[in-house]
């Protein structure tokens, strides 16, 4: 088996999108991600539901190559830029922290984004594209590049989105997908 | 139209399941769900990416008919009962607080709980059959029917798993899926 096949084993019948969806580090830095993939994934990210229709969710994106991407890159943490360099373009993905109609808590809008970052990255797969999500970036120095555009906004990942490069190649190239808990460990079906 | 024809109208190209699926309230009061779809959308859930793989998302499913179903409906808010009620099984979604290698609080758990719930919701549609989230439940009820099973977890919605019933009948006949902001306004594409 080469090192990118899928040892991932479901215990039950499911949709193989979930399954095979992983997050590479293996970026091939030869093929670029154009301005017109990302607004489909973010197109995708959009029709999540949310609280109240509340659509928490901000999305901030550079592409390569651009100064903006590579501002970007410096906000991770080290060890991320050694790898997400090779990526197409980066996201930065945040929420609003207050309701529009009330100005109170949105205590869902971590969650509610959660799922609006789920939509995307299975838009990505089912383009050919790969993402990796990171809590590993300094929020100081993203809002620094953001700006303006973040002040009332809780930041919460950063994402590296590219092709995946060829198995064989690079640093990465004996990672795989990652296992799970099995069912019966983080879920209870009461009788 | 028929009120349950999709008005949704996508900016760009994305796979439709994302702008198909939608959370109704006209579930049909005669189709149960059975535990093995249960395990089919919480499967689903599984394979969703997170922090340190941390997996953080909980979930406690309760089909009808049972006790434990009629429980988990008094622990909606009142409003919600009155639909919820049609539902075939009800799931409360959790989510642990700290990390398992070092017990520091996950700042991430809620995001990554969002993802699995994302995925549930997918596979859920795959399968013919709608879900519901809901923010309408009462915490400490809800704990009470829980009991030890989330004395550390932190509790965050409720969801409806159903058949949706005929676009016609009842009083959400004219329930139709919810509109989006436009990309423009919650992602920015850097140039």
């Amino acid at each position: 088996m080469s090192s990118h096949d899928n040892p991932r084993k479901p215990e039950t019948n499911v949709n193989d999108q979930f399954v095979s969806r992983w997050s590479p580090r293996s970026f091939d830095a030869n093929q670029s991600v154009e301005p017109s993939q990302l607004q489909s994934l973010f197109e995708a990210a959009k029709w999540a539901p949310s609280c109240f229709n509340e659509q928490p969710w901000r999305f901030f994106a550079a592409a390569k190559p651009s100064a903006k991407f590579e501002a970007f890159l410096q906000a991770l943490v080290e060890k991320n830029q050694g790898w997400a360099k090779n990526s197409g373009a980066l996201v930065f993905v945040a929420c609003t922290q207050t309701f529009k109609r009330n100005d109170k808590p949105n205590a869902w809008a971590e969650f509610d984004t959660g799922a609006a970052w789920m939509s995307l990255a299975l838009q990505a797969q089912s383009m050919g594209l790969h993402v990796h999500a990171m809590a590993g970036f300094d929020a100081d120095k993203a809002k620094a590049v953001l700006g303006g555009d973040v002040d009332q906004l809780k930041l919460i990942a950063a994402v590296a989105v590219g092709k995946k490069s060829e198995p064989s190649v690079g640093e990465y190239a004996s990672e795989a997908p990652n296992d799970r808990f099995s069912l019966a460990e983080f879920c209870k079906i009461y009788e």
